[in-house]
């Protein structure tokens, strides 16, 4: 599967195309609303065929461009579904998974940050939205997040896949693009180095981060997929 | 070889890790003063044994983080000997090769943004500086920089590498991360798609670009290798 990754300077978002190199059927991960122009001139000039819209969640610091995508490229919006969404093509869950040529994308359920987070697998990397940073983890604080949802997310689901995996975040504050497993669990800064549940929570608790500047807008725009003149 | 791509967020400065995995030697390109804890810290948890500082050409818009790590590494510093830095270890030039392990990495010349641009090669990927950005390149007013240069190296040099070729910048202004050189042929809003050096260099005489912010510090805090209290 080829990979290319994208960033969105102003809310520090990862969006990631995914293709079969064979058949030129491809995904997007997490767009950005002010980065459609730019994402679907790239899907056209890279020859791609839009199978896919995948969201790793409902986002709460951006609106997602995946409704406009998808007018332009029939590709089908995936998100979990207890998010409920109305817009989404799938309401997808643990164990489901989407092709593209002959790889596959798999579904893991890894809540924590909101319940509706999902990350998504292909041989050798995970798309882990806002459940694992480079050496960091999404906040767990609003949008019905959990401290034990997450602790259990990262330390027995994404910290048992293979060590070499490669982990491609939803964000990135510090300027780094991708991790491995086995270097979070060694030097996580949240859970890394066995780090206990009662560790994990006190430094959550403890982070009084300020609500995301486009919350009030986000969550009902990503609600309506990003097509927000509907 | 290892590739991982690291970003400044104030100078959207692309720096680059590169090791092999066999024998954990390696090099960074174009570091940034300001980053230079992160990056000895990533260094540090990768286990990496930094044998070089490869620059791709003197920076005019930001400082080099080059001289703060070779203090705590030991890695060689590598410019092209146009530059005349007298506090780099290594001025190279035209077919000169850096060895990690039993990996290869290249010299290229390839001219225009300044006079000391290189473009680091290894199996697959390119590290074309300000020389080929994703869709762009680089200006060529000031510097020592020419038109003839730049478009020579674009489509006698870098045009004429194996089509499948990754391209890695030094820059990106717009969220790209990478490319290939088979895109860029094509799809280059400077050269791409057999433009003339005519067309070529109306476009990049009509640029007129302010100069970096950083020009006065940054040209002299380079002839330093960053090394600004020495």
């Amino acid at each position: 599967m080829k990979i290319r990754q994208l960033f969105d300077y102003d809310t520090w978002t990862y969006t990631y195309l995914l293709w079969d190199e064979a058949t030129k059927e491809a995904a997007v991960i997490d767009s950005v609303l002010e980065q459609v122009e730019r994402d679907t001139q790239h899907i056209q000039e890279l020859g791609l065929n839009v199978k896919y819209l995948l969201e790793t969640h409902i986002h709460a610091d951006h609106i997602t461009g995946a409704g406009p995508i998808r007018k332009r490229t029939k590709g089908k919006i995936v998100v979990h579904r207890n998010s409920g969404s109305e817009c989404a093509d799938i309401l997808a869950d643990e164990g489901d998974s989407f092709k593209l040529g002959e790889q596959e994308i798999k579904v893991l359920h890894t809540p924590g940050h909101t319940n509706t987070d999902i990350t998504y697998l292909i041989e050798g990397a995970a798309f882990t939205g806002d459940t694992l940073f480079v050496r960091d983890c999404g906040r767990t604080d609003f949008q019905l997040g959990s401290n034990e949802d997450m602790y259990h997310s990262l330390t027995e689901k994404l910290f048992t896949l293979p060590e070499d995996t490669l982990v491609f975040p939803a964000h990135d504050y510090k300027g780094f693009s991708q991790s491995t497993i086995g270097e979070e669990k060694q030097f996580n800064s949240r859970v890394g180095n066995g780090k206990s549940f009662k560790d994990f929570s006190t430094i959550m608790d403890g982070l009084n981060l300020p609500n995301p500047k486009r919350l009030d807008i986000s969550v009902p725009g990503n609600l309506k997929c990003g097509d927000l003149d509907d």
